[in-house]
């Protein structure tokens, strides 16, 4: 078989969870936490299947659920000049956050268009414009900090420019977007007609002093973008599989042509059960303090080791520097670490095209105290 | 906005459901059942959830349920001289069937390929090879049988070729292909490379006489092929959105590597629910007299009207000819029906690229009996 990515393997995630498992470590490599969800969460979704609400809901997804979103982005963005979105034709219902992505991709990448991402960035990002016929343009975040570097931004956009890729809070960097970081992608991307695409799917997951900054909010970025959310991140069901896109009518018009013969529509009884458990806002009103304490508690604990510690402003990861501990490239380290200390991370080299490597390995630190506890007693040894 | 799919609107099926809800008529349009699925498996899904099976699954699909497709084409094909899958390496999960079939197309599909289609055809596959860059190649069914006319597909091939779709049993017509069908198929793709997507999601709905021949059951098919099925269609859940696709490992590699882009993976507690209602055969067993007696009930009740009933060998499709009833296009003639006499069906022209108006309209009778006695009466009228 001629193969059509030739550049791709098994994702980082797949290979570091199965090495884990195998070798019996601590799991903070791929994302995905290690405590259950609230179990009225699974109730609303039993509810909806015993209500038997089980057959095709319509293509952009049940009318109750786009309708708690918009809310729900009304109320977190309004009052910061946040634009307001039309359920009916502005929020789709999506299988994930990848398929939001590579949806909103095929809707607007026309073979030969160029598509900026900012490295390091999430694995499914290149692929996804390739598959389109797109020219991926990698502009690298600043070495060290991970922070936009906004003349290289300016400089990579030209007249065959389609869109840009962006991602705040970021995975893997754990880095936050600030209102001024915002501000100047908004006055870069003004004169031009480059959509963007924003991956927001850690946005309730940021530490004060930190804040979500949505493209939301922001009237000159929000008229040319895809804003993309997932409720597995959200509620603690990344097996769910559930996300949502939100951008202006002419848009998701184009986003729900490609969107119908991708998956045609989203699982009907999760739907009922994530807009009935979306009219208390509590749960993701409560997850920044929630993970904040957990990020601590890592922190604290990796303080104690010969690591140096990046910041985390945001998601629900941890960087790390690991020179003074290891020799080894960070791929090496990442297997060495799963294999011989008993706990899974990821290399930020996976996160690169030409698998840059800056000694950075990456934790989840979505996990049980008792999880990072044992994963800190481990890694205490080095 | 520069539109990717130019030619496409809102899918069929999406716009008669629509008119169908405006109207109070009874939908006999789009594909699914009014009645719900079997207790048992809403309770099979309850349980996953309740046990915390709610993070990521593995990217190719939970393995006791990938065993569980492997074994059912054992059980169904292997007798017949069928290719044994390993549940490993060659079956994988997917979003619904309509991922599924984006999914392969991407797969391998480069741009500049031809795709063949035999039309007329479901309504995402020519927008999915679109996607990929490919060209489609439009082969006519027979009009009048609609069946395949083997020297015309056999012509349509050439060196350019990458892949032809096939569907059996076919929507939108209800036939079936014969074992003699997929010789003849077999015969003309031997001295080729030409790869083979075979949709067969009604595999569970075929009347005696007729009987599936799953390509599973032609070793020279099944090793180009990839072959899609339905939960949602077999156990009554269209709104799930869970298929699978069975293909030999170099082709399954290739497909995972596109699948992990599209949508990583699938509902966890879905799966663990579909593996464990797997364990008895005898709902898709006893599926055909189920459908069959409801084909049975339409169609006496259709031969008291002026249409002119085509047959129904399988699916739970049955077309009718209009020319005895009206004078109008099909597509204004569907409109009309769901309007006026208060019954939804589906043009086959929505089916066809020149949308070909060959005077037959497509019912579904996956519905309650009452809801197929009201939809009689309000036919009889005609
Ligand atoms: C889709 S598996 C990867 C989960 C994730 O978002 C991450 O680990 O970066
Ligand atoms: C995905 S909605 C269409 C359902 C269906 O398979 C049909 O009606 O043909």
């Amino acid at each position: 078989v001629q193969t059509k990515l030739p550049a791709v393997g098994t994702t980082i995630f797949t290979v570091m969870s199965g090495l884990a498992a195998a070798r019996g470590a601590v799991n903070l490599g791929q994302g995905f936490p290690d405590f259950d969800c609230d179990p009225r969460l699974v109730h609303a979704v039993t509810d909806a299947m015993t209500r038997g609400l089980n057959q095709y809901p319509p293509m952009p997804g049940v009318p109750v659920l786009r309708e708690a979103v918009a809310a729900k982005i009304r109320t977190l963005h309004g009052p910061h000049n946040g634009r307001d979105y039309d359920a009916a034709s502005e929020i789709t219902v999506t299988a994930g956050a990848t398929q939001a992505i590579i949806t909103a991709i095929l809707a607007v990448v026309h073979p030969g268009d160029e598509v900026i991402v900012l490295e390091p960035c999430y694995d499914s990002y290149v692929p996804n414009i390739e598959l389109a016929g797109g020219t991926v343009v990698r502009v690298p975040l600043t070495p060290g900090t991970l922070r936009p570097d906004f003349d290289k931004i300016a400089a990579a956009i030209n007249t065959k420019t389609r869109a840009i890729l962006i991602n705040s809070p970021h995975n893997p960097s754990a880095t936050v977007w600030t209102r001024d970081d915002m501000l100047k992608l908004q006055e870069i991307l003004a004169p031009t007609d480059v959509l963007l695409i924003s991956d927001e799917v850690y946005e309730h997951m940021v530490y004060a002093p930190a804040e979500h900054h949505s493209v939301a909010r922001f009237p000159g970025l929000a008229a040319r973008a895809f804003i993309i959310s997932s409720f597995g991140k959200t509620y603690h069901v990344t097996g769910w599989k559930v996300g949502t896109v939100a951008a202006p009518a002419p848009l998701t018009a184009e986003f729900r042509k490609v969107h119908q013969f991708t998956v045609f529509t989203v699982n009907t009884p999760v739907q009922y059960g994530l807009a009935a458990y979306m009219a208390d806002p509590k749960p993701y009103l409560e997850l920044p303090a929630f993970y904040q304490r957990k990020r601590d508690l890592f922190r604290e604990g990796l303080a104690r080791t010969r690591f140096k510690l990046l910041p985390s402003e945001g998601s629900y990861f941890q960087c790390v520097d690991i020179s003074a501990v290891s020799d080894l490239n960070e791929a090496e380290f990442c297997k060495w670490l799963t294999t011989e200390i008993g706990v899974a991370a990821i290399p930020l080299s996976a996160f690169y095209g030409n698998g840059f490597d800056q000694r950075v390995v990456r934790f989840c630190f979505a996990k049980k105290d008792e999880t990072l506890n044992l994963a800190l007693e481990r890694l205490a040894k080095l």
